[in-house]
Parts: C-alpha cells; sequence; structure tokens
C-alpha cells in the first residue's frame, strides 16, 4: 500500500540493528487519514471472505480493527484482553502470547459469548514480527471453534518469520506493508 | 445519546450494587455502528472548539477516540500508554492513575514529541467514573503546556461523582449518556 511504505520510508524511526519505531503514525500518535485508508483496503481486501466479526488484541491493533470492521458494513470488533496472569473464568477462553518486545510471557483472553462457534473471524492486527500475537489469536478461535478466514496486518517484517510461518500454515495473510529487510539504516520493502 | 441510551438497558449487565457491564457493545466487544455514530456525536459537539489533536488512553478509549478524531476531518489521535512502573525517559511525561476497578496505581505516559505545546488537545475516553483516567490526561496536557479545549465521553456514571467535579473545576465535557443511579437492578439515565 503506497501510502503506508510512503509513511514508513518517511516517519519510521530506526533503533539499533533492526527496530523500527513508527510510534508516530501507527502505535502512538494515530495518524486517522491513513488508518482509514488501511481499515479500508483490508476491508476491500477481504470482504469476498465473508467475515462476521473482526478479532485483534490490545491495544494497538484496537484502531486499525475498529476501522477495518466499520468498513467491513459495521461488523462487530472484538479485542482480546491481556493481563500477566490468568483470571480463571469459564467465561473465557485463554492462550499464551510471549512478547519479544517486552522480554515477557502474557495471557490473552476473549469472553465466549462475544464470538460464537461458527463465527467467520477476520484477525486484524497493526504488526506482525515474530507471530506471536498472531498465533495466540488464532489459537483462541481454535478453543472457540470459529473459522479464521484470513489474518489482515499493517506491517510485515518479513525477516522476523512470523508471516513465512503462518503462510506455511495455510493463513490467508494479507499485509499492508511488508518491510524485508533493514541494514546499515536503509529500509527496505516489498514493491506493492 | 438515544442509540446509546437504549444500547445500555438493552445489553448492560449488573454485577451488584452498582456494577454496569458494557462489554458486549463497547469494551470488549465494540458495536462499531454505534461507535461511528458516537464519534459524529462528539466530533459535531466539539468541532466549534477547534481541537488540533485526540487524546486518549489504552486500551478501551483507543476505538472511540480514532473514531472521534477521524470524524473531525482526520486529526491525529494519540493514546497514553499504560504501565505499572515509569520507564524514565526525557522524552515522556507521565502521570498517575490510580484505578478503582482494578485496585492498582498505574503511569500513563505521552511522547512529548506527539502533542506539541499550545496544541489544543480534545479529551476522549469510553467511560467516566471516578474521573482519575480523565484526570491523569489532564495532567499530562499541563505539562505538555498544551490546551485542553474539551473532555468527550461515552458513558458518565453521574453517582461517582468525577463528571461533577471536573465541571466544577471548569472542564468542558460532554457525555453521550449519563447513568445517574443503579438501584435494585434498575439502571436509571439523564434524558437527551
Amino acid at each position: 500500500m503506497q501510502l503506508l511504505n510512503e509513511a514508513i520510508i518517511r516517519h519510521g524511526r530506526l533503533l539499533g540493528q533492526d527496530i523500527i519505531k513508527v510510534d508516530s503514525f501507527l502505535n502512538h500518535r494515530v495518524d486517522t487519514r491513513l488508518l482509514a485508508a488501511m481499515g479500508h483496503a483490508l476491508a476491500d481486501y477481504f470482504k469476498a471472505s465473508s467475515p462476521t466479526v473482526v478479532l485483534t488484541v490490545e491495544s494497538s491493533g484496537i484502531a486499525l480493527a475498529a476501522m477495518t470492521a466499520y468498513a467491513l458494513g459495521g461488523l462487530p470488533m472484538v479485542f482480546a484482553k491481556k493481563s500477566v496472569t490468568v483470571v480463571q473464568s469459564d467465561d473465557m477462553v485463554y492462550a499464551p502470547v510471549y512478547s519479544f518486545t517486552h522480554k515477557n510471557q502474557n495471557v490473552i483472553r476473549v469472553d465466549k459469548r462475544y464470538i460464537e462457534k461458527e463465527s467467520r473471524v477476520l484477525i486484524i492486527d497493526d504488526f506482525l514480527a515474530d507471530g506471536q500475537a498472531a498465533e495466540g489469536l488464532l489459537l483462541l478461535c481454535q478453543k472457540l471453534e470459529a473459522e479464521v478466514v484470513g489474518v489482515g496486518i499493517a506491517i510485515e517484517k518479513d525477516f522476523m518469520r512470523g508471516g513465512r510461518r503462518l503462510r506455511e500454515n495455510g493463513v490467508h495473510l494479507k499485509s499492508l506493508a511488508v518491510i524485508l529487510s533493514v541494514q546499515d539504516g536503509v529500509i527496505t520493502l516489498q514493491n506493492d
């Protein structure tokens, strides 16, 4: 997606060898025009898969998931909640998620009432790196006996291999921008 | 706001004496049509105050803040980040927020680059009860030397007095729905 590629090149900040901060337009300050354009692009891409609900995980996926769900005709959007410990409840399903960024293990959870069996779930997130969050969301859907029709991502870091693993496992994955490499301060993006 | 009042009466669940769960349409599963309607209502209400940026705090304020900012012509939306400890950085401003729900003290923070001095800030949140989150966001704006032009809320619990305190302090506050009382399983809302 041209607009997003331009934002990454113009506003992405490199920290160290391979960390790209996009918090000036994506996950701390959010450019809501770009956000709406991304939501529409993901909705256009996945509408043929007829999702019935959009799922993300707090916090930074929420804005994009909301825009995408709204652009899909006003679908409900569910955000999985994150906590350090399991808050036991029979109403909930749980999945572990390890964060390489924060070097800690979280548990994510969804109330069973909000994603019914046989729902057609579109998973949305802002970032796909090692794929831990996406795999946690896939596990939640499996436990909920819901069908995942696709995974839509704003920015995929191809060199972190999470996306490759999902595709190899047959997941219908669409990333609006794909970072192929970061070397010597140069970000290389996949062409549209 | 009629649509929101109806959703509270129809889908709000009472827990104990005065806890109202609205997680089926507002802060776990989100009704994105209602969300867009709320965003437009807050944008219409505050557009005369000419905000230049929308500020909220993760997580459950993000979707509404994004919709409101987009409806205000694509303003940037900033969400303050929450953590248990202060991650010291000169780039950030901090404020303490005590959560009565979770009975813990958090610190919220915003990167100084993303809300410039003299910005006209519209604060948005999903809930206003005791007012701790709103007061934390007001303190951040004070530290950033930004002007708060208003505070827009989806649901205010009048009996928790946070809203009264803000109004008494001269804050321009608009809540789309106001819960006056919850007694013996009956929710009483302020009329539009």
